[in-house]
């Protein structure tokens, strides 16, 4: 999820007229203010025999993350008509399952990445063992964070369970760690579209969409609503893939801030490679019109989103 | 934990004399084959791209283990009046937990351990990848079974919702997380008691203390009986703890298993060598107390967890 929202001003001109107001860009970066102070302010604190393991939790958090996730939680509350600051300890539940991901991605018996977002990996700042460490202290901390006063006062105790088992769901064999797996035991394989599709909505597609279905639920959205938004997430995870997949093809290598083709020189399995450029481009276009149409029967406190779906798509880096 | 329980009938003579119809052997038989069914029940199937890591979580699982914390669970749960048939989700949650920390601590850049129990360690015969991903995998689905409908609908969502607080709380940076952080960075250095005592609490200690807890308040419990299965909690994890260390010093080596003094051999430190034998002995027995004590408001429903505190302390082996 590397360039999502970096440039999102420069898409003014794709909103439809009736979201003229709406500038993106603002939107993002206030979000992502609110995002990180409350994440600075939720973790503990550094202290003890263990501070350490704490200090590496907080420098993976504070590592340039763009809070994509929990932006799209607060957003989802919104929309239904919930106030996204009642829901802060589940958006930074979020981050921390994301980044914790991250983590453990990056470690040498995985990835083996020295770098990420051009800062070192933790295993490298702070050893495997606390890394690892690290990871498994953030994916406990975020079903604290889930049980979190703040979240108990005020959102239903049963929402409150049903949102944990979204999540847990979405982050774990059957989501995210189910994708993992998969990259990891197809990785130099030749694999076919289910495959392909299988990974992409289990490694970073399960979290996006809970994320947008977490915060619909936690906002006090009716069934249909969550659901809806569910349908949403859904589109808009996949359309951010296979728009990458397009973008390292036929994208701009002084835009994207890294050489196009590395997809194909690494053997990585893509949409483009599997169906050829017209069919991708038809299926980007296909997911945001879901995605959209998702959204319908939502009112302008669904902009937010709207804006996010399009940018997602006409993006060119 | 590896010398709990194992030969617990030679301990029958060491009990009050009004517990001498509970055989402490049968029981905890009869219950470790209650979480074994309930974890194979529970567990997810190993199938699809990402099959291999349900598979080396079963691996794991079911690699010998003794079930002590979900059997402690299920006691408390009893004590307070409960059904432990309730409240096995939760059970087998804390063996997840349990054998996450298990993985992830055998690990290279860990205690690179390359048996556990006799049987290769799970990144051994899964390669360190998908034991990660196995240790990630078991966590987080730990807190899926936490929101199970079975437990959902025989506890009130506002009581589960605290139990998981306390289970976070216990597994993560303020419990066990914190414990294995602060066990790794002392390795091979001096250590005062009170850092040893605290890797103790930590390490393992915390999650013996939730079981218990987390027990009696699904089952339950007031917040009395809660308080007190938790102060009997603390006591016997860390006289269990303090018992080990014993043993290692004074005990028999046939009826270990295992060569004493392989504590002061590999520098490690411990109870005696920072007490001394006597003062060790006598916190030992305080310990017990202590954990009895804590039982004394509750009636004959509590025997199985007065049982296992006496044999924890009075066991050579």
């Amino acid at each position: 999820m590397s360039n999502l929202f970096p440039f999102a001003d420069c898409f003014s001109n794709i909103f439809p007229k009736n979201m003229n107001n709406f500038h993106l860009k603002d939107y993002i970066q206030e979000r992502k203010q609110i995002v990180d102070r409350h994440l600075d302010a939720l973790l503990p604190k550094p202290e003890g025999p263990s501070g350490l393991v704490v200090e590496a939790m907080r420098y993976s958090l504070s590592a340039g993350g763009k809070r994509v996730r929990p932006i799209l939680m607060m957003a989802a509350c919104d929309a239904v008509g919930g106030n996204h600051g009642n829901i802060m300890p589940a958006a930074c539940a979020m981050e921390c399952v994301h980044t914790y991901s991250l983590i453990h991605d990056d470690l040498p018996a995985m990835d083996d990445d020295d770098l990420r977002r051009g800062k070192p990996t933790c295993h490298k700042v702070y050893g495997e063992a606390i890394a690892i460490l690290a990871g498994d202290g953030l994916l406990t901390y975020a079903f604290e964070l889930m049980t979190h006063p703040e979240l108990l006062s005020a959102v239903e105790n049963s929402v409150v369970n049903n949102a944990i088992s979204i999540f847990a769901k979405a982050a774990g064999v059957a989501g995210m760690v189910g994708g993992q797996t998969a990259d990891i035991l197809f990785e130099g394989k030749e694999i076919d579209a289910d495959t392909l599709a299988y990974i992409h909505r289990h490694k970073t597609g399960a979290l996006i969409k809970a994320s947008v279905e977490m915060g619909a639920m936690l906002g006090g959205g009716s069934e249909e609503q969550v659901e809806g938004l569910a349908r949403f997430g859904t589109a808009l995870g996949l359309a951010f893939q296979v728009v990458d997949d397009l973008l390292d093809v036929i994208g701009d290598e002084k835009k994207l801030g890294k050489p196009v083709g590395s997809d194909e020189r690494n053997q990585k399995a893509t949409y483009p490679a599997l169906f050829g450029l017209e069919e991708t481009k038809k299926r980007a276009q296909d997911l945001k019109n879901q995605a959209l149409d998702a959204l319908e029967p939502f009112g302008p406190e669904a902009d937010p989103l709207r804006a996010i779906a399009i940018y997602v798509v006409e993006r060119d880096r």
